[in-house]
């Protein structure tokens, strides 16, 4: 592998290939190699590449255009290739600790080149592999090696068919008695009492097989459990390190928190995919124009700008939100894993559990939203799957739903919050976290007697005004669920009726906006540092305060409702204020996409090839289909005027 | 075919299997079939049971679950079965004159079994072969007859590859010259100078076969010009029957908005599919409870009955409006037919080109974001393939994009309001048109000066409440619409620049609502009615409540920064109005959903069988599934480690 490694020394950022794009590459305001330095360092952007190219040269990642996969090949290739990365170890262990952010990197290049094996991966290193490191001890730590080569490797088993979100009803039991493994390691098939299969095919996401498994008195050894959070002796007596189930739960919700985060990495790098294609298409795509001679390209009209330059800015907001929560997340093991039992570690980990628990919604939402608008902003061409929108949007999709269906994983962060106002209203206890996410609302009363005050649009062009509006939102959501929620149980509404009914109109809205605060909250901070270059200073700028007013807008209804805005110019100002954004961002569009897109190859749509050579990429891909130009095989059928019945004989 | 279509004289409305979902079948406030024979009528319920028993009977309809058709066998499959439908000839000429709605139930019938069926059928028959009839003279009525027994097929040419929405600047041109057909109609090869290919694989409709064709100094001989609306002499002059350009492009509307009109319809029917599934799913998945030991539907969630119910509510609205507007296209057709020249059959033709225009965005959209909050609102269930939320989705999609792109089109409606407005300020002419959707303008100062007095939830519930907040709103857009747009003039924008700069903020939004008052009003005088049975006057009127504040409520800022509302009560009245509304309707969902889904055979969801039996299904489904119980082929991958370079050879 060495010489494919190698390969990351060569030039680090090269020129784009000349064509269509370069007007709107020679407009742009910045330098898009700059702002990547920037973004990414150049350790990181040379592992990326070294990722990328250890892909594009090895013929088991070979992309076969056109061709229909069967579900069987597919997850075998996946597997395969899986294995292959292992076999690149392209992260030791002493890097994943010097550098942490090279984790989710990692995954997301796997994932830009196909969902499947960034998820094949992940659950099988980070979820099995970490579960069995973390939990396990000393007698599990001889199969970490075999798990890292694929020789052994785990099935996730979260749920029953009946059971979803609620694990307490779970009711599989374990009886401590001794036994051996699922499936004969030597010939894969099941042991007794155990039944596995497969559920089918899903739709999206298909590298990786799902299944069942039904357990009938199977008999697991004692050696088996992993035995680091609680263990059975000999005696079959439960013994745990905790002291206290309250600690004890304080300890797992981290190992809750990496699996959101992860999804929240996932979800955007499809993002980044999603708005490369369409910006790209945009900037080359012409479509009428001022006269009946020219035509001009979409990314010049208004419309287009305003359909695809808010998820443009909501990737670089949402990107840079993930590294950070990573990083608080990684503060959190470090404290698990050396046994950190304060208070603050615990308070840390509830935190990044209700940040976990509404940005893994936020981030899904916004890119399955996302998708579908640049599927539509490319028309037919989106259309078509060899452009790939359609297999984002279902690769996507569950990220939606597992670790938590989005809509119920909300009430975590909502519940969070009123949890702290109610310790504030009866303890007089100060909202402060390690974090800091939440020490803004000790101020609240004061927060709530602000009114927006921004009269023109020139001053609302910073996210400076979308932060302010969305401090007064969460004070005022949080008053009005916590008010709402003790009067539902004043009228007799028992806990779980009260959070029931004021989910949808309360508790929801509020965890969104809170998430939201912080995203934009961390980005302007992010792009305000005074080690920003100059030179990128005015787009940074704006890419923040397009996500913040975008994302505000939303809640317009609530502010006025709320009475901090008033009067028809506020509503205005803000809609006007996004307008004007994206038209001062469209000829930087390219440029910003060049930052965040993967090489051609990675991409992998003809539409949203880094030359710009549209018609002339797509034209290559339709000749490249199998049998493109022929008549159908069964074209008699056609013009031989033959019963139906008797050609359907051969059919079924 | 004689047996299959008495098969429609077997009882009606045949009771459904007892199982889960009795408890709610026994709660609910009607009677389903009363419903069902008040939505459709007896003569129109057996229609539709003929057809879904003669295909649920018909080997070539068979349904293969887990079985992965390659493209190619899946167009097969889709033209074997587009050609029988023609044979079970379902609907005569006579019939299709007697009652036009049998048109778009067959349509929608036949979309319900699959979307590329119905697809094909529309395509060839009412595009081709009513193009070929319409368009047509004299000489190619020979062609009917064999188009309708698909011995000669049309394709449908409507673009080129660098040209969508812009037909004008379409580059490829007609000079008169005699020649002869694209495909030779015994070979099926291209003739001379045509190059035919397929552009690959789609999102979804696969069973379509999209294609492109290259035409190279072709000959085309004069007879083949469809000529009724402009004919080639043999001296190679042009001639027309109409006088006045103006007339032949309102002429022209006409067959444009049939095409709009008919996606409106294939767009709902997909809603009802995934309603039907996922709300059937919904009442029998339990999760969590007021207890420790007692789990509840999930439908009892006032979350869930806020994700799912109101797009039910918008199934039978929008279903109701897109039958509304067929008729009045049929109207328009026959005036058509029979030469009508006059000037209310030209402003009939603008008034269902505006409408059309909207309202297919409003259904493909509605149906969009429905299909996707069913998929999540059924978890992981959902995301299985077999439970077909994941191909609804992938065929409804073009829905947003054919025809005109979504947004593209809210510029035809948009433009037609504020060119009567402009007609009224210049010429003070009046606001009148032909299906009187504009007639309420006459009265917009005074409208203008209305505010929302509504103060309690109770009073609320009556779609009248949102209908009048709808005109004002239309009233409020249009003004500001028009002012903006001569705002934007004055400064020096072009017609063309001001326009663009006017649509997001205001030409869109003016459009979209102006389309969904038009839904409400006439879904409000429906449920209505005298004639409404005593016992469906409830469930009726909460739908057509639930549907129209749904809709308003994401007009709620406009609303507030208009002056309509104002204070906090009038947002928090409308939020709790169609949270009340849902909480009322939960008990009559499964009702409903009985109402408008099609029999187990062509809904294909183990999810949302009629019987309810929802893990028994699904455990039956997966089992069908070949080879669910085996190790994959490639087993040997797994245990033995062999290096993956040597079995790479045999997969690449």
């Amino acid at each position: 592998m060495a010489s494919t490694v190698e390969g990351g020394d060569t030039a680090l950022l090269p020129e784009f290939p000349r064509g269509p794009l370069d007007a709107y590459r020679a407009r742009a305001s910045f330098s898009w190699k700059e702002l990547a330095l920037f973004t990414e360092g150049e350790g990181m952007l040379r592992f990326k590449k070294t990722i990328f190219s250890a892909l594009e040269n090895d013929p088991l990642f070979a992309r076969s255009p056109g061709a229909d996969l069967s579900l069987e090949k597919y997850r075998e290739l996946n597997f395969l290739r899986c294995k292959r990365i292992f076999e690149y170890d392209f992260l030791s262990v002493e890097d994943m600790f010097k550098s942490p952010l090279k984790v989710p990197a990692l995954i997301q290049c796997l994932g830009m080149y196909d969902s499947s094996l960034a998820a094949k991966y992940l659950l099988h290193s980070l979820v099995f592999g970490s579960a069995v490191y973390s939990s396990g001890s000393e007698r599990h730590l001889t199969y970490i090696q075999k798990i890292f080569r694929m020789e052994i490797f785990g099935c996730f088993a979260l749920t029953e068919l009946s059971h979803g979100s609620n694990t307490k009803a779970i009711r599989t039991t374990a009886h401590y008695d001794p036994a051996t493994e699922i499936r004969d390691p030597k010939t894969l098939l099941p042991m007794p009492g155990v039944m596995v299969g497969d559920i089918g095919k899903k739709l999206g996401q298909n590298g990786l097989d799902n299944g069942f498994a039904m357990f009938h008195k199977v008999r697991v050894p004692r050696q088996s459990l992993l035995n680091r959070m609680g263990d059975v002796t000999p005696e079959g007596t439960y013994v745990s390190p905790f002291k206290d189930v309250r600690q004890r739960f304080g300890a797992s919700l981290g190992s809750l928190s990496s699996g959101r985060v992860s999804i929240v990495s996932l979800a955007i790098l499809n993002l980044k995919l999603a708005v490369a294609i369409a910006l790209r298409f945009s900037a080359t795509r012409r479509q009428f124009g001022p006269t009946e001679e020219e035509e001009i390209p979409v990314l010049e009209y208004p419309m287009q700008q305003w359909r695809l330059l808010p998820y443009l800015a909501a990737v670089y907001a949402l990107d840079h939100f993930s590294k950070s929560l990573f990083l608080d997340l990684v503060e959190l093991q470090r404290g698990l894993a050396s046994g950190d039992r304060s208070a603050r570690q615990a308070e840390l980990g509830r935190e990044i559990h209700a940040l976990a628990s509404a940005s893994k919604p936020l981030a899904s939402w916004t890119t399955q939203q996302g998708i579908q608008e640049c599927r539509e902003a490319c028309g037919g061409h989106g259309y078509l799957a060899m452009n790939r929108l359609g297999v984002l949007r279902d690769d996507n999709d569950p990220n939606c739903t597992y670790e938590g269906d989005n809509n119920i994983l909300l009430q975590q962060t909502s519940n969070y919050l009123l949890g702290l106002l109610a310790h504030q209203v009866h303890d007089g206890a100060c909202f402060r976290s390690p974090l800091k996410s939440v020490d803004f609302l000790d101020a609240y009363p004061g927060i709530l007697d602000q009114k927006f005050e921004v009269s023109s649009v020139a001053d609302c062009l910073d996210s400076a005004v979308a932060l302010a509006a969305y401090k007064w939102l969460v004070c005022y959501l949080l008053r009005e669920t916590y008010q709402k929620l003790n009067q539902e149980k004043r009228s007799g509404s028992s806990d779980f009726e009260a959070r029931n009914k004021c989910q949808v109109s309360h508790g929801r809205p509020l965890a969104l906006a809170f998430v939201e605060l912080t995203v934009v909250q961390r980005f302007h901070e992010h792009v305000h540092q005074p080690s920003v270059p100059p030179s990128l200073r005015a787009v940074l700028g704006r890419l923040s305060a397009l996500y913040a007013l975008w994302s505000l807008s939303r809640h317009a209804a609530l502010l006025y409702r709320g009475g901090y805005f008033s009067g028809e110019q506020a509503g205005e100002v803000l809609e006007s204020a996004v307008l004007a954004l994206c038209s001062q961002l469209k000829d930087d569009a390219v440029a910003l996409v060049d930052v965040i897109a993967p090489p051609d190859f990675v991409l992998d749509s003809p539409i949203g090839r880094a030359d710009g050579e549209l018609y002339k990429n797509l034209w290559g891909a339709v000749l490249q289909e199998s049998k493109v130009l022929e008549r159908a095989s069964w074209w008699p059928e056609f013009s031989v005027n033959k019963p139906v019945i008797g050609s359907l004989k051969s059919k079924l």
